[in-house]
């Protein structure tokens, strides 16, 4: 068997049905070195045991996914999401990742001020950068397709991203560059190139369509659709990038495969269509 | 019956089922004052006959959809194209359109190059630029939802389809400002006052979530989502629009509803959600 690219990392979400033993066992069996964790699976395995298990297993910890949320108006529901942010953020520096993924959150029931939302990401991020700064961790913001806008994020794009980012210092809040979520914007090489130190995860899969009928669902493995690696990779690099790069798949059918086949093949895409330089 | 706002305009679209005579007279007999029309159902009731009708409906006809589909590589497919949007500006003039509104067109099967298809869209205005100012048409670039840059539009945002329309003459290639598309973009209120008189149609409809499984029939009545209408309405109107403003669905409820009760609660909504000025 080839190992696996020194810098791939496999995105727990990819064989989502895993629990974080099984993840880390099909990681190391397929000469994985990375692992992207989710807190659910996180939680499951209790923590404690998490930080055990990953540790022993030899595996780098590329992020923890995710906290975030943050568009509540300010009341009990927005205190208990940024209480369960400094848990998270907690959590990320106990089992050894750099980045904590954000996901900014929709329009709140009934709302249409994107604006409003939007500051109050920037808010909350704001009341969790001291303790980040404090943990190691990078408050990792993830701009996400547009599609998703009014339910999920009003953080669309990586420029928007970075002028939030960009309110504090390097280290503790930077950026996620998705394939995914960015591979449509006109701007994206140079925001790319703005952002710099600032991008604090890499991850790919790739867009094809049509859509499935759950919109979250229309992820694929690098080369299976239209994205083109090579110009968004080469950017990456081009800004800095040296950490790990996570294939995150979302995608039934790749959900109801036998784990060793998916992270296999994701082994093989990333290697074939990602054009990751080795160091 | 109260009329209908004064610049409101029914897109054929939004009764899709129907044909030109039926949508013309659905039109009149709500008060309309204007309809935008489509290429199909024009081609249908055939273009003498057509141009008839509408001119004895007293209806302003506020645009033709449309024209486009400009990615294609050089060859016999792109002549066709270009040659049939010649035919689409011809057209447009003749039912006494301002506005033949392009949708750019996806990547072509098995390419990844969206810097090369944008330009493609670019050079195909390029050629026909001259036979719209000669029609007295605008070339009306409407920027797709990010959704679909892959399948049907490679140019999704305002200021992509300014980047191109600024060089051309004002008159001859703008751009549409359709709500639907454009509003998650952080971007949006800037760019409409950047484009200024270049804003040759203004479409609205509203997005809500979930999206539908076939996700180009996402589209709601005004005030049945999340759209901010008010500031997206305002900056058009800051900007100098002083066109009809077309409602345009694609939505399967609303193309199953007897089109005379669409056409009211299109009315309706577009006067209480919209926020379009008199004059």
């Amino acid at each position: 068997m080839t190992a696996a690219h020194p810098r791939l990392s496999l995105n727990q979400a990819t064989i989502k049905y895993a629990t974080l033993d099984e993840a880390v066992a099909a990681a190391v069996t397929a000469g994985y070195e990375s692992i992207g964790v989710w807190r659910e699976p996180v939680q499951e395995a209790g923590i404690e045991r998490a930080i055990r298990l990953l540790g022993d297993s030899g595996l780098r910890v590329s992020s923890m996914c995710r906290g975030g949320f943050f568009t509540m108006e300010e009341g009990a529901g927005r205190r208990a999401s940024i209480d369960d942010n400094r848990r998270a953020i907690a959590e990320t520096h106990a089992v050894g990742a750099p980045a904590l993924v954000l996901v900014a959150g929709g329009l709140p029931a009934g709302s249409r001020d994107l604006v409003g939302a939007r500051e109050r990401v920037r808010d909350a991020i704001g009341e969790l950068a001291d303790d980040a700064a404090a943990a190691g961790v990078t408050l990792t913001i993830e701009p996400l397709h547009p599609m998703y806008a009014s339910d999920r994020a009003v953080i669309s794009t990586l420029g928007q991203a970075l002028d939030i980012a960009e309110q504090f210092p390097l280290g503790v809040v930077g950026a996620v560059v998705d394939t995914f979520h960015v591979w449509w914007d006109p701007q994206i090489l140079e925001q790319i190139a703005r952002a710099g130190a600032r991008i604090a995860s890499y991850q790919v899969c790739d867009w094809a369509t049509p859509l499935p009928a759950d919109v979250l669902l229309g992820r694929h493995y690098p080369g299976d659709g239209v994205i083109d690696f090579a110009s968004i990779t080469a950017a990456v690099e081009a800004a800095g990038y040296r950490g790990d790069v996570e294939v995150e798949i979302f995608n039934q059918d790749v959900w109801d495969s036998p784990h060793d086949l998916v992270v296999e093949r994701t082994r093989e895409s990333f290697a074939a269509s990602v054009g990751i330089h080795l160091s």
